[in-house]
């Protein structure tokens, strides 16, 4: 039995409403949310149109100028097949204007300039979302935010996330769920930081596997070497997932603020009368 | 007895001691710090010189075309004082790149704009940490956390923050301390984004009234109206800040996730041989 195998109706039940429970909340009128061609993206937006209505649901795509064409027309194949509106905005100027600014030519490190672009995508989000009134949909999943895959303070950044809580593994099946085109579900999953690229062979792991690993290491609480190696986890897996993990810890928090003693900030004061 | 009142030197101690621990722990070579001409971003430079030596803290000036140059030249004031490298970037072309491209005049509205300047800062400031081996150092004080005073994932964003647990009265104390510059201590908290823009102002609340509330609703953690009465807090005073206070909780986390029952992600995995 595959344990990651999840009950898709049940789950497509939760996280619709879990999006329409938050715009009520929020009095906001729906969701903007970045459109990469990608599944995670694909699939968030998906639930939300679901959750509370196409019309309610805006896609802003924001290539860069080495961004690949397909990337582009996948994401404009979900918009139409879901029926959302969408707007595109070329980062190009933004992130050329800084590095020409500031005297860094064309042969900027890639991780470097993936982390740009991903906080100048997240700041359009947001800007839109104020434009809009609305609020801005996650899309990271539980698989990236476990291994710090993803930039603090850009792409994991958001207002809300129906997907945070599902591994790589679970967003493929929900998006077959959705009925999410198949170029964009079949596709090798990429930051589309580089020609070639895949997050794969960036992070050394391959989704399927690790997926499994951090079932047990977190979910089931398996932490002893023999246990893992008899379950069929290799040791350079296990090593290099928990390395991921450990390192990133940062990332699944704010920054840290030094402490002197106080209480923390309550969410929310009620004065009695 | 003024319950805001701090032990100086303890308290520069703790703060020093949380700065030079996170260095060492992080392997990095210093910080970055956004430089606004504000007292904030002056203590926070002056505790992180002090911590790890002038030569590890790099300033950085962030103006747009309407900043004000008295700020700037506070900033370079108190840069020289502390014996601190800066770099001075333009945020106008990038800002003004991203509304040109959207269609957006220069009546945008300044909230909006702020914030998307907020997020371009904060994005600078990440990158240069990158480009230098460094983590970003917040200014935030636990005034504006309280009040929701700052934008999400901009300037409310950083690596560590030395001063997040000072009230801005407390700000104030610890900035004579430090001996920042008269100009910069005495001068009207403004975020700068229209000329005679003051966080007063905007907030329709006093920092030195409104301190004083927050430690006894937080810390002390007095809520009757009757007891905060007699304690000398009007009834505007107090509504006023704890509808600020609980319309902004979401400024003080990250993003919530969809919840499906799974277990949160742990900081750290230890795997038993």
């Amino acid at each position: 039995m595959d344990l990651l195998k999840l009950n898709e109706e049940e789950t497509a039940k939760r996280l619709e409403s879990f999006l329409r429970k938050k715009i009520e909340k929020s009095g906001l009128t729906g969701y903007v949310i970045g459109l990469s061609g990608g599944i995670d993206s694909a699939l968030s937006a998906s639930i939300a149109a679901s959750a509370v209505g196409a019309d309610k649901v805006f896609g802003v795509l924001m290539p860069y100028s080495r961004s690949s064409q397909n990337s582009r027309d996948d994401a404009l194949k979900l918009a139409i097949q879901l029926g959302i509106e969408t707007r595109t905005v070329d980062i190009s100027p933004m992130i050329d204007a800084y590095y020409g600014n500031i005297g860094q030519g064309d042969d900027i490190d890639p991780v470097r300039l993936g982390n740009k672009m991903a906080r100048e995508r997240m700041s359009i989000l947001f800007d839109t979302a104020f434009e809009l009134n609305r609020l801005v949909l996650g899309t990271s999943n539980r698989t990236e935010f476990c291994l710090g895959y993803g930039t603090w303070y850009g792409d994991v950044a958001s207002s809300v996330n129906p997907i945070g809580m599902l591994y790589k593994t679970q967003v493929r099946q929900m998006s077959e769920y959705y009925k999410i085109p198949e170029s964009i579900r079949t596709k090798t999953p990429t930051a589309d930081l580089w020609p070639g690229q895949t997050d794969e062979d960036e992070l050394g792991l391959e989704y399927a596997r690790v997926d499994q690993l951090l079932y047990h290491l977190i979910d089931n609480g398996v932490t002893d070497r023999a246990k893992l190696n008899e379950a069929g986890f290799e040791d350079t897996l296990i090593y290099r997932a928990v390395d991921l993990l450990n390192r990133s810890y940062f990332k699944r928090h704010l920054a840290e603020i030094a402490d002197l003693g106080l209480k923390p900030i309550p969410d929310n004061i009620t004065i009695s009368r």
